[in-house]
């Protein structure tokens, strides 16, 4: 038997989602098709609204509603301008701002360096940053890419460009996560929570 | 920080279906976001036409394009009239049709009883199931519920039903999965592969 159009059309449009595959997607059509309507049609008009309502800070390039030109946290008066903390992705802006625990203002690259996948410094947000940093007033640039492979190479390739321009350059602190296990760490974490040791207080 | 509207309300949307939590609807939301336009515009569009182009076909309650009455298989004269397979969702149609085993029509219950869901006889296609048996020319009802609690009482309640109706029941064999390893086989459907061994021929 053939599903009908409008179910198989639904099933390969979910298909085509990270993490979801056949088995999951018809599940999810299933679902949806036995579910009140209001679920399938907020979803619908969230997805088509999405690229319409959302843009790019020009100054941080994270996202923001459409039509503005800056994001909330360039604009906010209570964000300290002296300090800027660099990250991949709009995500790590969340996780950050979860935290209560930094004041400044961001910089979204939109992506890593990844000589693999062909992404070179062109690619990402690096020329702006530069550019943010030669206007003046920032002191300290934190570079809070992820702790991965291409994350380490963006910062080393970030501290070559930045330094020299008389910025302090800081990188987050490597350790055991809090409320991990010693014995399930792995070894270069521990290794970089042995040589990061800090005095008690 | 808070997100844009557009992106919270299409992670909300995102976290109402079943197996998708915060973590993963955002990190979807974000791809969504960074993909091309016609990933989530053909989303939005299946999502908004599932509901209005799929139907229930009046004979089997299979799913079927709207504006029809039956579905395919009701109306292919290839399909044997006489010998009806019962199944739970439209899904196990599907599943069933894979096999390419079966060559009677289908019912779908929409459901499988469940005293602790409050879903009973009423809430399922039953009575129409009984009222399809009663016209008459159907010799074996094939009770293919799924092999769990609920499935095989449903399986019980409908044979109680179409038995004295002078039609023949069947069920499903129970045994082990083609492929499956004995020693990894739970202690029931060991005993189901037990007692229901077939002679060699």
């Amino acid at each position: 038997m053939l599903l009908p159009e409008s179910i198989q059309s639904l099933i390969t449009a979910l298909e085509r989602l990270p993490g979801i595959g056949p088995k999951s997607a018809s599940r999810l059509a299933f679902y949806l098709l036995r579910a009140s309507e209001d679920i399938s049609q907020d979803l619908s008009t969230a997805l088509a609204n999405l690229k319409v309502n959302t843009a790019f800070c020009q100054e941080c390039f994270n996202i923001t509603k459409a039509g503005r030109e800056r994001c909330e946290i360039c604009e906010s008066p209570k964000r300290e301008d002296s300090i800027v903390c660099v990250v991949e992705e709009a995500l790590d802006v969340v996780a950050l701002e979860r935290t209560a625990g930094f004041h400044g203002k961001y910089h979204v690259l939109q992506g890593v360096l990844s000589p693999i996948e062909g992404i070179g410094p062109d690619d990402l947000k690096i020329k702006q940053l530069v550019e943010r940093v030669a206007r003046g007033g920032i002191q300290e640039v934190i570079l809070a890419t992820n702790p991965s492979m291409e994350g380490d190479a963006t910062a080393i390739y970030l501290s070559q460009q930045l330094e020299p321009m008389g910025v302090k350059v800081t990188r987050l602190a490597r350790g055991l996560p809090v409320g991990g296990d010693l014995e399930y760490a792995d070894q270069n974490t521990l290794l970089r929570a042995l040589s990061g040791r800090q005095a008690m207080n």
